[in-house]
């Protein structure tokens, strides 16, 4: 998904290339929030305007950088609609129907990537700034403690279901998986914490 | 942990290594449960009374051909004692204990290696038949479920605690940790699957 955004001229490769790699140290480096497209265009020696030209927003530029088969606003955005109290279920259905659709490759592609070594603060400010920031900032108190538990239940998940296929978590169907491990989301979520 | 056994004088190199290659190939092909010694010998070509003579028995091989800086056995042995009721709890610090020892390291490069791509059947063989084989042996219904969603648990917070670096997750004490992610694994292994 790095090439062919209707309506853009490519400029010369080596610059955008430059700005790539530029957003992904900074994004690496500081997190999402902030990197300053600025500090990104400074890195590269461009003019800040020619990031935008090139990319878009930050978050265009962010999903380029780190190679995203898909677009988090967009496949994100049934979670902006679901209430608080069934925000388990709702982002375990998101989230596993993105694994399980076509984009699916791409995304483990990029987490084995990470995994194997490198960019694991590229990860991290994903999951934390861009993926989960609008769930986190409806959550009240114990917010990122709350997110990380998340994070840890979804990547577990992840794991199991797509990369070690160990069953019956790897064939489930998302109704099935959504009812064994979406409580567990909804508690980390609003549950007690610090109880069963 | 691959040299320098005691009273073991190692043998040509090269038959050591067919012999772990082989049984990489193996456990990876069958699992740990069915891949017998006879067949692994067999597929080195060497006489099965070498593989107990350099190895010791099929766990300890298991051992070494996957580089486990541990041996489960010796590591996990808290587990057997620990009544199932609070089996979630005792499976969480025993575990993590490992991954915060000097021998995480071991652990955590095993892991990437694997989840970079390769040996995925040999990590989920190791977590199914040899780390969580005597916890799933104690419960009754949905074993396999209950399993693999512990599995799925604790893979997720090694992956946010020890290399995608989450917090409050990658710094809290293990009691802490304890706290409030215990109770997810106890729910996994005793509560009632379907319900929060």
């Amino acid at each position: 998904m790095s090439t062919g955004r209707t309506g853009r001229r490519p400029g010369p490769s080596n610059t955008r290339e430059s700005i790539l790699t530029a957003a992904r140290s900074r994004f690496a480096e500081v997190g999402f929030d902030a990197a300053s497209i600025k500090s990104i265009a400074g890195l590269a020696a461009v003019d800040p305007a020619l990031v935008h030209h090139y990319f878009g927003t930050k978050r265009e530029l962010f999903v380029e950088a780190v190679a995203l088969p898909v677009d988090p606003a967009v496949a994100l955005a049934p979670l902006a609609d679901a209430p608080l109290e069934s925000m388990g279920e709702a982002l375990l259905r998101t989230v596993v129907g993105i694994w399980d659709s076509p984009a699916g490759a791409g995304v483990l592609a990029a987490f084995r990537a990470i995994i194997a070594g490198g960019d694991e603060s590229l990860l991290r400010t994903f999951l934390l700034d861009v993926a989960l920031k609008g769930v986190r900032e409806r959550l009240d108190d114990d917010a990122e403690t709350r997110i990380a538990l998340v994070a840890a239940q979804m990547v577990g998940l992840l794991v199991t279901r797509k990369i070690l296929l160990i069953e019956p978590v790897a064939s489930m169907s998302i109704d099935d998986l959504a009812a064994v491990a979406a409580p567990t989301l909804q508690h980390y979520l609003t549950g007690p914490l610090d109880s069963a």
